[in-house]
């Protein structure tokens, strides 16, 4: 990463638009750190095709990590592993009978050879912030880090705070 | 069905070598029944364009269903399925720690639009005479229904001997 | 299916009218292919007989899959197969304290020799789906096919403008 | 139970010679009541009919209780008590994949109307024991109740036992 | 049951009155065949002596099948099975955050010696059922076997009026 | 503990002679710790009345934390907990078809009023510890909880050695 | 606990101030002993150094039982307990997809050496009667003993009084 | 990476050394890559601050991403990332009766905020596969990501060639 980049360094994709509220929190701490990225919808099994096409420009764009929800199945963030050596992170979703426990089966028990990253069911966040983590720690400048050592400060005083208005209340 | 044909009704394909004790035993069951098939071994995540390419191929053979074996994130069945409108039947396979309850879950629910026939896990046996009921329904000929009323006459038979062995010996 | 016919190529039946909400969309389905079917109630528990009488009937009208939904313990489907050698789909119902994996277990793990094409929990519309790919699979005519290949296109037309609204919006 | 009775006062019905192992600890404990009984091997799945005609054969006969055991989807004892209005105790077996999980849901989530009396996974001795003790309730006469408390206190004393070796061990 | 009984012939135990509504159910089916019953709270955690005196005083006045009703641990019927040998009937109750799965292995699991008829999650009105099915068993007169026979013939008569309504509209 | 204590301080309890291999575990921990026990066979539902009478003749002893261990429905932990309000340590033992699952639910999820502190399946030892952990905070005396410092130093030595030893092999 | 203590003698930890309303319920029943407490919120990720700073404070105040609500990966209670050797009670607290049963695993099995005392899912009750329990099991004094024995006549007291007015109305 | 680096990249931890057969396959996938890392065993639970002091370690020697190996409670990967904000990897290892779903839940089911990469129960390889792809999506140097490309052709010349042998069979 040693020269500047223009486009963005991650792709957000998922395989309907009913994911979009719990994706969008994964674009919200990407902003937040300002990490330029895009987001998609694409189906694995819908739009075969487009998925390949969408990790290949992906890929030519200079983006670096792949974010990907499904639910059930969720076979899209393995489809998407199977077309890049880009890190791909899994977000199972919550949706149908099994409440999520198929789609993270599904995603986390990939075959030897074609990781995925999963984190938990619905986390988007923290999809989010692994990535930036990952980018943090190949990027040779400490400005993520350094957003990413503020951003656990954040986190440790909102508890902190919390804990102090329990002991003033007590 | 309605003139004759050479090439394989029934292509079974499997993620990796180590499903094949498993999938054999859907090739006998099609064998048993004169049912053409070929065998075939690729991987959804490690050669996703072989896939394409061999689904894409049966069907011009004129293949009419397919089989597909995956344990794991058991993706293979899924992608099958996304390639072609033939009806593919989809055997979990015990493997891992979860014993195949992922594969399960990663085959059996799959997103409206795109249904896989999910069968029990190992039931390869099954997946064939699925198959062979598939084949029937649409031949407007007989023989392949004889064939499988024959089956089960068999099975029941079975059933009934070992009953009668049982009230011998009691 | 080298004859016209003019009967129902699909039979639909479920244990009991509260299914029938999600049994209804396997009809529109149907009904969208132009594929002709009837619509039973019959309980496997309840009615053992006329399940018998139903699935005889079905054969004799010339019907060439059956799909079956159920829930708890949802014997339906397998009980139909037991009765028959026409394909069987089994739709697993949401209902009860146990969300539908004891349906989908008692559904998919069907002993050897009598197997049950089976589908997501409450995924009525891939029943309906798989059905049409199975009569069109046999047909021989591609009337079928090709609507499965238009509805296809659909599904994916769907998603690409979802993906482009996204992309617009952003 | 007013009068004599020759027949035999329970059926133990299971769908595979396979099943007999677990089966047969049912009949040595009928034995061991001196309660008659006959066991039978017949498929909800390959033998639909039969299943039926031990059944009525069964009440004809003057069968009080049915055991029936079966693994996987574990039709067997719901279909059965499809058929009588006799109490159906259900032994879900351990086999296949998934331990007899599924054979557990199938035969205990039965629909209103339709009780099976479940017993643990492969507890083939405490269905007997439930069979007897269900004999003894209607029975009107206390030689089976007298042997069930005479069975309840050697279980009793063989745990005083273990306990006394254990103490005198320590 | 040679001689004719004044008091109850089944006891049905809760653990708390919260499972009052589920419980209910089980009472409406006896009082609808006629069977007389009382029904008690009694905790096996909380009141474990009340139990005990419970079961003795139900066998002292011929109560003939306790069923017993519980959540959680759901130990309740397995702690009455153990200071009795009448048939006991286990309703596991859906509360907590497992949904009724931990008092469904708490209950069907027994250990061997001590079986507890399990029915399914919720299912009063079954263990209701079943109680009249071992009640009409044992007791050598046929009214309650009629009235059972009677009860299934009205569970079918619904199921086909459903039908013929479903007919009707289509 | 203010003043010397002769008999038992703890009480090992289990439901079958089978479950000693994992119990002793516990038992060697005591020992090792010199915390006085007593080891006993006692079942929940083959002797209930001999599981009271320990629980009453530990309390009369002195004794000030008993351990249970048990599997399947394992009632045994929370039916001594029923009889006392000694704190009651439950160990879900791994046997049968469900491998301990079963036994874990039916402890831990015990109803508002009757806690039982729950360690993992087969974690005899850390019962053990546990107790000695109790009797530790309320004893007054600073042995136990030295020897309790010791044993996590001992822990963390042997961590540090295998490191180490890991270290120097790379 | 042979001399006054005017510090508190538990503390409560939880993760959030989300889990507040659970862990509240602890407060009360802590509360109604007359058992001196402080309530703390402090996270195993967000603020590990905090938690082990309140583990120390804790020991140094006196304090004899820990106990920690946490959901999710419900890392708090093992943590907190590889700090110290006071007893740690866990409570698995209900949230996200997976009801609790993630929580439950985390915190009960843990590895020999380091026990966590785990009650059921979100009883935060229950935790804070075991911590009074194992406070009165090593006090050498009656008060909380008699305390815990009020406290269980007074739950058995409620039972009888439902079960009454249950007799009444019937 | 815009200099040399003589230290390691790559950390792996793992919590005992019976998880060192599985965590090696780790060691041998980087090595393999020419990825410099060092293996460490440090126990979450038994020496906590360890766990803390070879994380720092781990950042000021230049490490950009850490390997976490742990079974049952498995709460090594969470607190390790609750002391950096490096990438960690989580590798849930199956051990104990719940053969691993215990230690998948609790790594992958993470609190916003610190996310734990999860790849599959037992899966090291995978673990180090995306340890190599991190690296060499912030590398801005081509090397590693051409050898992950390599890999991948290796992996599908592998399955090609089986095949291959499986066509020349049939």
């Amino acid at each position: 990463m040693d020269k500047p980049q223009d486009g963005p360094l991650v792709t957000i994709i998922m395989g309907s638009d009913s994911d979009l509220p719990v994706m969008k929190e994964a674009a919200g701490v990407l902003e937040s750190f300002g990490v330029g990225f895009d987001m998609r919808i694409a189906s694995a099994h819908r739009t075969p095709g487009r998925v390949a096409d969408i990790v290949r420009g992906a890929e030519e764009k200079g983006v670096r990590v792949i974010i990907a929800g499904a639910g059930l199945s969720a076979h899209l963030p393995g489809v998407i592993a199977s077309y890049t050596t880009l890190p791909v992170i899994g977000v199972p979703l919550k949706s149908g009978a099994l409440n999520g426990i198929d789609a993270l089966y599904s995603i986390v028990q990939m075959p030897p050879g074609i990781p995925v990253a999963t984190v938990g069911i619905d986390a988007a966040r923290n999809a989010a912030l692994l990535a930036v983590q990952i980018l943090a720690a190949g990027a040779g400048e400490s400005s993520l880090a350094d957003g990413l050592r503020e951003y656990r400060r954040g986190l440790a005083a909102a508890v902190e705070a919390k804990d102090a208005q329990l002991q003033s209340r007590g």
